[in-house]
């Protein structure tokens, strides 16, 4: 069974850029995908983990695939050369930025008996799809995704994986508080690292930062 | 066992006021409350469904509670009635605004074998939480409350109830977006009957409301 995350780092996370520098949304992006491919590995349930990247990056215990293709191209192009090489083993395509994710979410989808596992972002998105056969399904990115892929799964199995781990997507500045709250990996520790931390706020809570 | 369920009607939702009117609102609010209530008669796991409400109301399968008090000083008066009532029953407290709560959902969460278990919310809330004897805790909502009540419940046995369902409050005009993406009740049916519909933006979507 194969994990595949898609991966950009330059210039990775803009809509950050009100609390973060370039420099640091990078460090935090690769925080990120650091956390998600060693909750991967650590689940046990791949022999194979591979990152398609715009750019050389390293990262323990997983593969790094470059490609220049947008993230749709670059993931249809996967699972084409997947089913082309027989290669009709069960696939993860899995969102870099959803550092919350843990161990047994991801035994609990790949355990599932259907044929396609969505687990949707907020706002439409899809940040995980668990893909039985590789041959059977293509993705679309962007919008309402999670709307998409189930229009495009549409005749399979169909699972809708219910997490609030996997349905929480680093973007926002406000996004950043859910890491401080709930995170126990790389993110946490490097926001912290930085200065990050709560301030409450009416009624909710928000972030600031006070670098040294 | 039972479950209860804070509402208030009067006002209710006063940031969704930048689209809907304040009787839409209401009326929204009214349809989340029906979707959560009757989820919970659903699930045939409660003897007792009580609403807590500032003003008189009537939903079928609840008794209605009048309070005047505030959201914390009502719930923790109602656990400390049962207490000294000898009600020494587990009690679900579940917020209103949650219209994506499932019978699974809620079959889970008392299940468990926790003596706490918190839903969290996004931004450090509480969406639910199931209480095996109400005399061992008290709720402090607002702020992260999410992380009062992990230190109000130290030393009890806790869980995490990891759900997108539970977790997606509606609060704010772009939640309206997953109510209208994932949701299948009362919630979903209102939003459709006075015009709202999702709008494709720019990697993301929204909610847009052409009245009659």
């Amino acid at each position: 069974m194969r994990a595949v995350i898609p991966f950009k780092k330059s210039n990775a996370k803009s809509r950050l850029g009100a609390l973060l520098y370039e420099k640091e949304r990078e460090d935090l992006a690769m925080a990120m995908l650091a956390d998600v491919a060693g909750t991967l590995a650590g689940s046990n349930c791949f022999d194979v983990i591979d990152i398609l990247s715009m750019s050389p990056i390293y990262l323990e215990n997983t593969n790094i695939v470059l490609t220049e293709m947008g993230l749709n191209e670059a993931l249809n192009e996967y699972l084409r050369k997947m089913s082309s090489h027989n290669l009709n083993e069960p696939v993860l395509i899995i969102m870099a930025d959803i550092p919350l994710v843990s161990k047994k979410n991801i035994q609990d989808i790949v355990s599932s008996r259907a044929d396609i596992v969505i687990a949707p972002g907020r706002m439409g998105g899809t940040n995980a799809v668990f893909i039985r056969n590789p041959l059977s399904f293509h993705v679309d990115y962007y919008g309402a995704s999670f709307l998409k892929h189930l229009e495009i799964a549409k005749g399979l199995n169909i699972e809708v994986f219910d997490s609030f781990n996997l349905s929480t997507d680093i973007d926002e500045v406000s996004d950043l508080a859910e890491v401080l709250i709930h995170g126990k990996g790389h993110s946490r520790s490097y926001l912290e690292k930085i200065g990050a931390s709560l301030l409450a706020k009416k009624g909710r809570v928000g972030v600031e930062l006070r670098r040294q």
